[in-house]
């Protein structure tokens, strides 16, 4: 394979481990066309010779290709799945070759709407066409293809991460042994629906955001991206997890808008959640991410669910978090029943614990237990 | 007694059927001061001659004074609890005094922040003094000692209205014989107190807010307390609730911004509530009663939650509604146990129901049934 590791980026990352490929001219299923398309992407281990030892690990909506790795200034947190990737851990790159790629869409190496337009020189902002999960599953599959890899011994995610692992499944049956959606189902309900809604008419109304064409303003849609933050948050916590945390305990950080009547640490916590997203988010992009998880149906281009999950051949294993509100455990655990009646071979485990929808970016050893293979396969 | 109608009312309703009173000075428990403040008010029935006979009902968030009467072209919907409230119903004004103020803070007749401040000539703004569950309560004491009312015979209202009526119990023990708060609690946990924190900041990051100086310039932060409202609408449904009513179905309504793959219905009707919701209330009086609601807890300017429920002598009946997520039923259900492990008369009771925290105003066969005083009280 021929790779050349900065071609096309048009915001190429200044971090000497993320490379770029460029994957070429893109045909999103609902529409548009996208030319010289670029994915950042991460590897870890190495492929073996038979081309089937590769491990898929998709991020969630405002991660990035940086699955692993120790903490630097660029990544002052480390590797967002530090805890499960490595020697001796969940998942080994001594064994596996790790790829983790920065999604269609997204702001951290791949083409996204902040990205230049070669064909007019601007970034696209708006003008970007919808791009759907099962469009970043067949870009990432053009680089497999680039890269060797002829099969995936796993390919494993949380939240939309998830809703890409069971797209593989049911996209590219024979190319995938074993998928393992986390805290994600064949469809995203209308509490979920609604909080993006939140989100995206905060974006929408920000006077910065002019359509999308902000990026030779000087000016960004911070405010309404911070709002847009702040109700994803409340959906990756749960209620018990909040009054633990949080409580009703007076704030601890200085506010950033005017008080009344004192303050809560919970509202400094959204505060400073939604601030820390500006500083290395799009704001386009992050309306593009959260629409694809809005549409994401599993039965979409076919006749009902059943059918399209009677095209899986991997394992499937479905991994729901009872205090996720996002995509609540009892709708994983339904998604792996319909995935089984279909005649998929699908199984389903539960995380039991406070940490809501973010369980999967926090209760390690719990998360570990969930995604090992069965014993029967090991 | 002597009421002046009309007196003082700074933004005096054109409904003929909505009395004011000036109540006067008001001394603001958290600072700040007030003068010539106006309470809006309705009353059904008459008050016996005992003065005894009084049940006064409380609104939530962004209700008013008008509980009761037919739809009409100002009241489209008609009285927010007009099937609980008439005639042989659960609240009889052929027996009951029935009053419901507008509360202080609000935009329905009563004094609040978009009220003239009578000591510059010009609209409160967020020179209003914060104010809290407990300076409504008092407010309306006034006005009900006015009216020659001794004692109620009941106090009932759901969500902040619920607040008010625990409150009314706490404060005035020796004024109120029966207090039936409904989805409320001692106090909001910090999921409710994030959600609320997305809504003032949506409204506060509205370029047209001002500061909350936004009376004299021809533009209101529409935008923002649209987001407001679609987070607050998000509070007052339940996930089941919302998959049986809206699911995944696409959008009836047209888009009130740009599009991306298709609408869902869930959207839309985030959307027309929240329009519809700067159709009648104002901006900063949102954040006034949201702030109110934050705030409270019942435990304020006492040792403990203990000793402020130990104040209570009237029966306190808590409803608490099953799928609720703002007032949580086991929340409700610990408030009424804490009550009566202090020594009140503290009872429980349940509505099963998907319709979430909005039940109070949906589910009425339901409601009218726990809210009836025990069988050995009637």
């Amino acid at each position: 394979m021929t790779l050349d590791p900065r071609a096309g980026a048009s915001q190429a990352p200044a971090r000497p481990e993320i490379l770029t490929h460029r994957i070429g001219d893109f045909e999103p299923e609902l529409g548009g066309s996208l030319t010289e398309v670029v994915l950042a992407y991460e590897t870890w281990g190495e492929l073996n010779a038979t081309a089937d030892n590769a491990v898929l690990v998709e991020h969630a909506l405002t991660g990035d290709s940086h699955a692993s790795g120790a903490p630097s200034p660029e990544h002052r947190r480390g590797g967002w799945w530090e805890p499960v990737i490595g020697p001796g851990k969940a998942i080994d790159p001594d064994k596996y070759f790790v790829i983790c790629s920065n999604v269609l869409g997204g702001c951290s190496g791949s083409t996204g709407p902040a990205s230049v337009d070669p064909e007019t020189g601007r970034p696209y902002g708006m003008r970007f066409p919808v791009v759907t999960i099962r469009d970043m599953v067949r870009a990432q599959k053009r680089l497999l293809d680039d890269l060797g890899v002829t099969k995936l011994a796993l390919v494993i995610g949380g939240s939309i991460g998830g809703q890409q692992a069971l797209e593989w499944a049911v996209e590219f049956p024979d190319f995938v042994d074993r998928a393992v959606p986390v805290a994600a189902t064949g469809a995203l309900g209308p509490q979920g629906l609604g909080m993006s809604e939140i989100g995206r008419r905060a974006i929408m109304a920000d006077p910065n955001w002019q359509d999308g064409d902000y990026y030779d303003t000087g000016k960004r849609p911070d405010d309404g991206l911070e709002i847009a933050r702040m109700a994803g948050m409340m959906t990756y916590q749960s209620a018990a997890g909040q009054w633990e945390r949080f409580g009703r305990r007076p704030a601890s950080r200085s506010p950033i808008h005017r008080e009344q009547g004192g303050r809560f640490e919970i509202e400094s916590y959204l505060q400073y959640q939604g601030r820390d997203l500006t500083s290395r988010f799009d704001a386009n992009s992050y309306l593009y991410l959260l629409r694809a998880m809005d549409l994401y149906d599993v039965s979409n281009g076919y006749k009902s669910d059943e059918e399209a999950y009677s095209q899986v051949k991997a394992d499937l294993h479905f991994v729901g978090i009872t205090s996720d509100w996002l995509f609540p455990a009892a709708e994983v655990k339904e998604s792996a029943k319909r995935a089984a009646q279909a005649g998929a071979n699908a199984t389903y485990s539960e995380i039991d614990t406070k940490s809501g929808h973010d369980a999967f970016l926090k209760d390690w050893a719990e998360l570990k237990e969930a995604i090992k293979p069965p014993p029967n396969r090991t």
